[in-house]
């Protein structure tokens, strides 16, 4: 089994780290800006935590794995992959292309794991879906191997589709938390509402989805855009004006899918007036 | 048991007249303006099926039950409810007031059974959250007695909390699908790609707001607001402005408030240029 060097302390890297661990996979070091997070992580990993600085040498391994934010990449590849031209170098981005090690090694590539990662939200990585790319087929295999030691929903993919799914899941989870947080908002207004009351509706949503297209599975003032709902609904958005924005963008945005997949002739919505008619 | 006159065949009708039924109500009639979808409700339900016209004179019954849409509720009150003013008038709606029934009747009320109703997608409807309001405490009662008889979640609430937990549902419900259907256009993009790649994901953000709130559950670019990788994703939608533009705006409000509920000082990000750091 090759050895790992793991780049980062964070979310990613605390969720796919004790998989690797649990797979067999040993590891050299982990690496951080953070000696806390580090120590915390390494010790589960039974390893050694290092803080990242520019002084540092880092300890050889096989594999350099990459679980830091997408700004953070280029600077990081130029440091390390530079010095350990012979390893294998791995990012975990959805977004970053994998020739961002290009310039400093051979063999390198990337293993995605699409999915949201919090620090102490536990998670059975083998239902996480990986999606790998390789510099070259043996390596692109080395890291295919690796991902199906930890997940049963592994596929290999290009930087072109990556990216796009990277985007999908910024919708079908960031936005979606987003809407959330807003939804949050709104009902502590009340103080005999909970966001608690709202978690069968969330949990129905995602639920349809599996087996109705979101396109069936919608429903609301916005599907058929009953203007004196949605004109009230705005009305009590007035004080957060970027909520409010959202709203009607989203309001015409559903029915705008709506008209224009039934295949009737698209009539976009006036933009919702100001005035309330409650 | 009081009977009850179920006015609409639709989405709710539909799931609330079967967990009715079960609850040992009789009805007198199912009334919608589609003859097919009053006839298999109708059945269903053990009663007749009745097209809602002018002419048309409605059986009596102890509760009318109007499970419509909000622009319909306003006439069909008018039409209904003054024809049978010694009984019950109960909407179901989180948007309109209960006494859209007042100009017509003595007793009314509501039963907002808060959850996305599509027909022929099972729902247990004892854990649907239910918000029940009455004209007078006799008549909340029969209506509360009711909402217990088929759900375990039953809230008394007013109208002014009632259309502010409706639009919070609106968030949570119509435009969560909705960023799942926008999520399903881009990945329909690549044939190597498919909309259940991202149920795991969007299982796991319904899932994590469980036992974190949606500010601690938040992940992505936008939190830190990273402009390469947001640039770089608008610029995959620029075919779809308005998708582009709710982009736009989901990510600075993300962004905005990580930002103020970090209590620092709020720095809203500048617009994102239309220029590909890719």
């Amino acid at each position: 089994m090759p050895t790992i060097t793991l780049i980062g302390a964070g979310n990613v890297a605390s969720h796919i780290g004790p998989a690797l661990a649990a797979a067999g996979y040993a590891f050299k070091a982990v690496v951080s800006r953070s000696v806390s997070s580090a120590q915390v992580l390494a010790e589960k990993l039974s390893t050694t935590a290092i803080v990242n600085e520019p002084s540092v040498s880092l300890p050889s391994a096989d594999i350099y794995l990459y679980c830091v934010s997408d700004d953070a990449l280029p600077q990081l590849a130029r440091h390390i992959a530079a010095n350990h031209p012979e390893a294998v170098h791995i990012h975990t981005s959805g977004s970053t292309p994998a020739d961002v090690f290009k310039p400093f090694v051979q063999r390198y590539g990337v293993l995605y794991p699409m999915q949201t990662f919090t620090k102490g939200a536990p998670l059975n990585f083998r239902d996480i879906p990986c999606f790998v790319e390789g510099s070259d087929p043996a390596t692109a295999d080395v890291i295919m191997q690796m991902a199906c030691r930890v997940s049963d929903r592994v596929t290999p993919l290009g930087f072109e589709a990556r990216r796009d799914l990277h985007l999908a899941a910024v919708w079908a989870c960031n936005f979606v938390n987003h809407c959330y947080h807003l939804a949050a908002d709104i009902v502590s207004r009340h103080p005999e509402l909970s966001f608690a009351m709202l978690l069968p509706l969330i949990d129905e949503t995602a639920r349809k989805v599996h087996s109705l297209s979101p396109r069936q599975a919608q429903t609301g003032p916005a599907v058929r855009y009953d203007s004196r709902i949605i004109n009230m609904q705005r009305d009590r958005l007035t004080s957060t004006p970027l909520t409010r924005d959202i709203y009607d963008m989203m309001s015409r945005s559903i029915h705008a899918h709506t008209v224009t997949e039934q295949n009737q002739p698209q009539t976009p919505p006036q933009a919702p007036s100001s005035q309330s008619h409650d």
